[in-house]
Formats: C-alpha cells, sequence, structure tokens
C-alpha cells in the first residue's frame, strides 16, 4: 500500500491526504511530530534528505517528496490534472505561486501562531503578514474573474492553494477582506470526496513498521 | 514571436533564456529593471499581478509566469523533459526543491550582495547562508550518486537548479566544499547550446513595442 509520511498540522501534508481521498486511493499514513524534530532524525533523513514531510513511499521502494510534485504524480490521467498542456502549465504556474509567494507568508504565520514563536519572530512578523496579504490579493483578483485556477475547473492547482489559504485565520489573516477568495474556499469544500485538514483518513502506520 | 520579459541578473530568468536557447525557439527579450521597481508598475501588473519576471508572452495573448513552470511547460515533448510519469515527478520534485528550499537562500543572498542590501539585512544572513549550504549539502549528497538530477540525464530540473547554482559564490557561497556540485555545473555547462547567464541572447524588444 502507498505510505504518507505525514503531519496533521501541515497543510502541504493535507494536500496530499485531501488528494489521496478524493481520488480513493487507500494509504498508510506514518504520522511524524515536525515540533519535535522527527523529521531531522536518521531514520527520516535516509528516506528524504531535506528532511521534510510529505513523503510519499511505495511498496517497491520508490518515493516523491515535495507536495505539489506529489499532487501532480497522483493526479496524472485524473480529472483533477488538466489533459491540455497549456492548462497544465497553468496549474504548475499557481503551484510554484503557492510554494514561493504564499506558502512561506501565510503558512510560517500560521505555524508561529501554533508552535508558540510569534513573540520570538516579532521583528519579522509585519512583513511575513504583508506578503501574505499581497499573495491574497493576487488570489482575489483571479478569482473575481473565474472559478478555479486552472481549466475553469477544480484540479490540483486549487488543492494546492486551498490547504494554506482555508486556515490563513489561525494565523491572524482576515479572509472577509477577499469575498472573490472566500466564495471559492466553498467550492473547494463542495467537491466530492473533500475531507477536512483534521479529517482522520488513511490507515496508521509507525515508521519502523 | 515568443516575447519574454527578463532582467539580464536574475536566475530566474536565465533559466528561460538558457531553455530557449538551447530548444532554438527565437524570442523577442523585454528587459525590464527590478531594481527600478519595473515589474511593479501598472503596466507590468496588467500582465503579471504579481509583478515577477520572468514572464512568457505568446502573440495570440496567453502569458505563463513562474519560471519552472515555463520550462516544463516549453520542454515538453523534447528530450529535456522526462516522458516517463515518475522521472517527470522526480523532475517537478527538484524544481519545488528549488524553489522552496535553494533560492529563498541561495538567490537572495546574491541578491543582497549586488544590490548593496548586506548591511541592511545584517541580522537575517546567518541563518540565510546556513539554508543556503543546507540546499547545497542536499543537492551534493544526490549527485554523488548520479550524473543529473532526474532520468539520469540533462533536464530542465537541471536548467532549474543551475541558475542559481553556479552563481552561488557571487553570494559568498564557497562552492569548493561540494565537489560533486562542481563536477555538475561542468556537466551542465558542457550541454550542446549552452549560454551564459551574461550572454545577450534574443531580439531586444520595449514594453509598449
Amino acid at each position: 500500500m502507498l505510505r504518507l509520511y505525514d503531519f496533521w498540522e501541515s497543510g502541504n501534508c493535507y494536500k496530499v491526504r485531501l488528494l489521496l481521498s478524493q481520488l480513493r486511493i487507500p494509504f498508510e499514513r506514518v504520522a511524524l511530530d515536525i515540533l519535535a524534530g522527527e523529521t531531522r532524525r536518521p531514520a527520516f533523513l535516509a528516506k528524504n534528505p531535506n528532511g521534510r514531510v510529505p513523503l510519499v513511499e511505495w511498496p517497491d521502494g520508490r518515493r516523491l517528496a515535495e507536495s505539489n510534485a506529489i499532487l501532480v504524480y497522483l493526479a496524472e490521467g485524473t480529472p483533477l490534472l488538466p489533459a491540455d498542456a497549456f492548462e497544465r502549465a497553468q496549474a504548475l504556474q499557481w503551484m510554484f505561486f503557492e510554494q514561493y509567494s504564499h506558502e512561506p507568508y501565510i503558512a510560517v504565520v500560521r505555524f508561529w501562531h501554533f508552535a508558540g514563536l510569534v513573540e520570538t519572530n516579532r521583528a519579522a512578523l509585519p512583513d511575513k503578514v504583508e506578503r501574505g496579504y499581497q499573495a491574497l490579493a493576487v488570489m482575489e483578483r483571479h478569482l473575481a474573474a473565474h472559478a478555479f485556477f486552472a481549466g475553469e475547473r477544480y484540479t490540483v492547482a486549487d488543492i494546492a492553494l486551498y490547504a494554506y489559504t482555508h486556515v490563513a485565520g489561525e494565523g491572524g489573516f482576515e479572509l472577509r477582506r477577499f469575498p472573490a477568495v472566500e466564495r471559492w474556499l466553498a467550492r473547494v469544500r463542495d467537491q466530492p470526496g473533500h475531507v477536512a485538514i483534521t479529517d482522520e483518513v488513511g490507515t496508521p502506520a509507525s515508521l519502523d513498521g
């Protein structure tokens, strides 16, 4: 069975859980605690030298890291990855936008909140918040004219951007300033097979098992 | 003709110039000065609301942003993008690694050096440098056992990682600590049609033209 190395609170991991659920692909879930440093220990670094989750591992030993690369690979040949080459490129464009212009601000500020690191990072916070709002404004502009991010339908690009946007409030971001984003979040939640970031999906397994 | 909105010193832009040259695709080059804020002015924001180069524009009005999404789209159907789905996923994995774990450290430290911003960012510098070296160490570990990043041959993943790695020294990074990386840089330079980051390629054009 496919195995996912996972951390519940991570939006990057949630992307993969959501896609696997929507594609009805069964999987084992190995829970690692990022806060306890479990992704930086030798047993895991042997699997992903970059020390990050999510990581997907197949029974034949193949492994794949980077949430958005995993999404594209698993969605290949399904309606969740556009068949048209340019629409697929647009999906990738938004997924690189997510990792470069969105996640480092919106996800990081949320992480500081739940890990109790806001005071430690007080000096860096205003810039992170401002850039997070810039990313939301770019999304708002697109979503004012489009129902989804690529190909005018629900794809892995929406999964990638939904993951940290829908919990941006946990980092203090006010989503009500972005009505088109809020309507899009509702559309994503309405997709068949949707699971929440807190839903326990997958079969529990251990790193050594 | 295909048009590239470009900034010479940007490794992200250089990726696209290098690929276009190797694929022998003619293009117009519109030079924008990031340091002078030219990518944040209305004329350009109308083309890319995220205010970043590279941006590629086709005569029919289609546009694509995000360097690595551009690379994948332009390389589709050529030997520079693996035909095998899993090898393509590995290329994407390294391209997301590049944008998330490499560029924000190695490219940003280099930018601070050439834009005269090292003193302004003195407090943030040690962490950026440490994370840049971590990225180089992850590359070294892979390249100690592989000639290239995906599919055991030269692909867009190598172009993506070459762009800022080969000029990491301009940010003070000591590449001689990473012998496998240095040998890989030489292999990339030896590929047919290789152009340097300073080579003037493309036909000059203007934003309004």
